[in-house]
């Protein structure tokens, strides 16, 4: 049997959306949330779309109630560039698509539109959202409080959030750049892979439970945590540390919802914030004008002689978009523990899965 | 003989302006390169003050023609809360400085301010910029191009910005925070302090020409270059590498000037660029919700257990701002190779040093 099916786009894009309906969600609602998951997964995120457990993990919260289908995300304080939104506890794509649009639409006007957003849950992919600037030439920003997996330069423990941050900027002829990192060295996912296939991880991604280094996966589990963006302070973790909770400030203390260890110790529930912006180009100056430094400056970077037995350098975003052309192409392709796992939540809800389009 | 001097700050203070006004800088002008220079000195960010080189790097640039010390700076474009300001190839700080009091000032009004710089120079430290926000109970934001010495993940040579980062938010008992970081894993100085002492340099610092990691720092001055936040790819160091290229698209790109590399390549002078900004809290809500829920985050880090043989988290800013409450009280320690060096600037331009008010 073949390891991956692939399905086309569109088609798993409605079967997702017609499950958020099943489940109560109003139809554009399962739009946006079906939009930010397929983002992930046509651009090889895995970790983000139906290719981990994200699309169940929403399913199962509204089938428990912790998350309302019903939700209406609530603008409740606003100036002409900033606001704050309320997502009222409902799916996190929501108040966030929400939240992007009218950023965007502040930024057209003034220049600059920033939205911080409490009350939310998990949203997807950062990059779902700040490449959503891209089309009206702006250059976009997003960022979440993510699980609390990160230890203090310092401390020991998980005292800090794994906060992703995105920004995108458009280009002419070449591809955007589209930057979408956590702030940590690594995501929890690559410490399970290591764990089940009983390999070290490499220097600089962990600490046990008193703090010290460890390439031992296991001890993530029993009391270590994951190193922020720079590792040990030798080598700049602080740095990351300082980039995480520069994350929670301007997503959770900004909007009055909190700070990941506050949201993740209390098990707050759309105790998820995050912060979107938009800045436009014609704020700055000629839009065309901007794109030619772009294009130069991603040419004069994929020049770079590599290192050795290196296959050169990539800009970011470009394997991602590489990825999403193939796989609109082709179809996305899923492994069959994936599709088993669709399959249950078809069952489950009672909207069949399609038929794949190819197999290999 | 004693190894530091310490000088009020005051009259050090005192004693730079009249330097640069002796060079032709107007009084005004000269007050606000003096700032910038004194903050990273009262700071012990001595990377960037009378300590190192910069002093005399922003002399010498006035005396052999490459600075202008009239220069006026344009604002070059404008939207409600947006501005391109040309520095007219004069002194950093000077461009800087207006262009934040710019950014404040749109802030005030819509929310947000966002200002993008070309044709400056050096500005000093970030964190002087970002926290001009801080009294008016707003979050900055600072960015500059820097020297090229970082290499592009996967490739090799010295081909992207230093490119450092400061975001400064307020508190409300606690210290504010105040981040300060490169995007790289270190500053060349303590490179060359590794050489000199002839010491090995922490495997992931730095590679040499062909692109390998190495621990011979001699190997950065033989084609070698500085590894971006987060080390090799297997640690994350195409993060680091991300958020340089998006300080070059804030700063050089945005504002028309270009990015590290030609900026770099081609010598511009005047061919550094800064992107400022500045969030008004009260665009999103309360300013004292703000600080209570800063206060608490602050303590919550601050309450980490310490790693084994460590003497606890430290939050951004803390270690610098204590520097400071001993520097303005027993006034700022220079080594006296500094001395001799600030010695033969104040025979130069005419102007006496201050009598130290200390000795250790």
């Amino acid at each position: 049997m073949a390891d991956y099916s692939r399905y086309d786009a569109t088609e798993i894009k409605s079967w997702t959306s017609a499950v958020f309906e099943k489940l109560g969600v109003p139809s554009e609602d399962a739009a946006m949330t079906t939009g930010a998951l397929i983002h992930a997964d046509l651009m090889g995120i895995d970790s983000h779309g139906l290719n981990r457990v994200t699309v169940q993990s929403y399913a199962g919260g509204l089938q428990n109630g912790s998350i309302n289908p019903k939700a209406v995300p609530e603008i409740v304080h606003e100036a002409t560039s900033t606001a704050v939104v309320n997502g009222q506890n409902g799916l996190g794509p929501v108040a966030s698509t929400v939240a992007m649009g009218l950023a965007i639409a502040k930024a057209k006007e003034s220049g600059a539109g920033f939205v911080s957003i409490r009350g939310s849950n998990h949203y997807g992919a950062s990059s779902h959202y700040s490449t959503m600037a891209l089309p009206h030439n702006m250059i976009g920003f997003s960022m979440t409080v993510g699980g609390l997996g990160v230890v203090a330069t310092g401390g020991r423990g998980r005292r800090i959030g794994i906060n992703p941050m995105s920004v995108a900027a458009p280009a002419g002829q070449s591809d955007p750049f589209i930057l979408d990192i956590a702030t940590s060295v690594v995501a929890a996912g690559k410490l399970e892979l290591a764990r089940m296939k009983e390999q070290p991880v490499p220097a600089g991604w962990i600490v046990d439970s008193t703090g010290a280094s460890t390439t031992d996966p296991n001890e993530f589990w029993k009391g270590g945590a994951i190193l922020p963006l720079g590792g040990g302070p030798e080598t700049g973790g602080y740095k990351g540390y300082g980039l995480s909770v520069m994350i929670d400030i301007l997503a959770g203390v900004l909007s009055g919802g909190g700070f990941a260890g506050e949201l993740r110790e209390a098990g707050i529930r759309g105790g998820t914030c995050h912060f979107q912006g938009a800045l436009s180009i014609d704020g700055f100056g000629s839009v065309d004008g901007f794109k030619t430094i772009m294009d130069r400056m991603i040419a004069y970077l994929k020049a770079t002689e590599p290192a050795e037995g290196s296959s050169g350098v990539l800009v970011h975003g470009e394997r991602e978009i590489n990825a999403e052309r193939e796989r609109l192409h082709k179809g996305i392709p899923y492994h069959r523990e994936v599709v088993g796992r669709l399959e249950v939540l078809a069952k489950d809800v009672g909207v069949p899965l399609p038929t794949p389009v190819a197999a290999e």
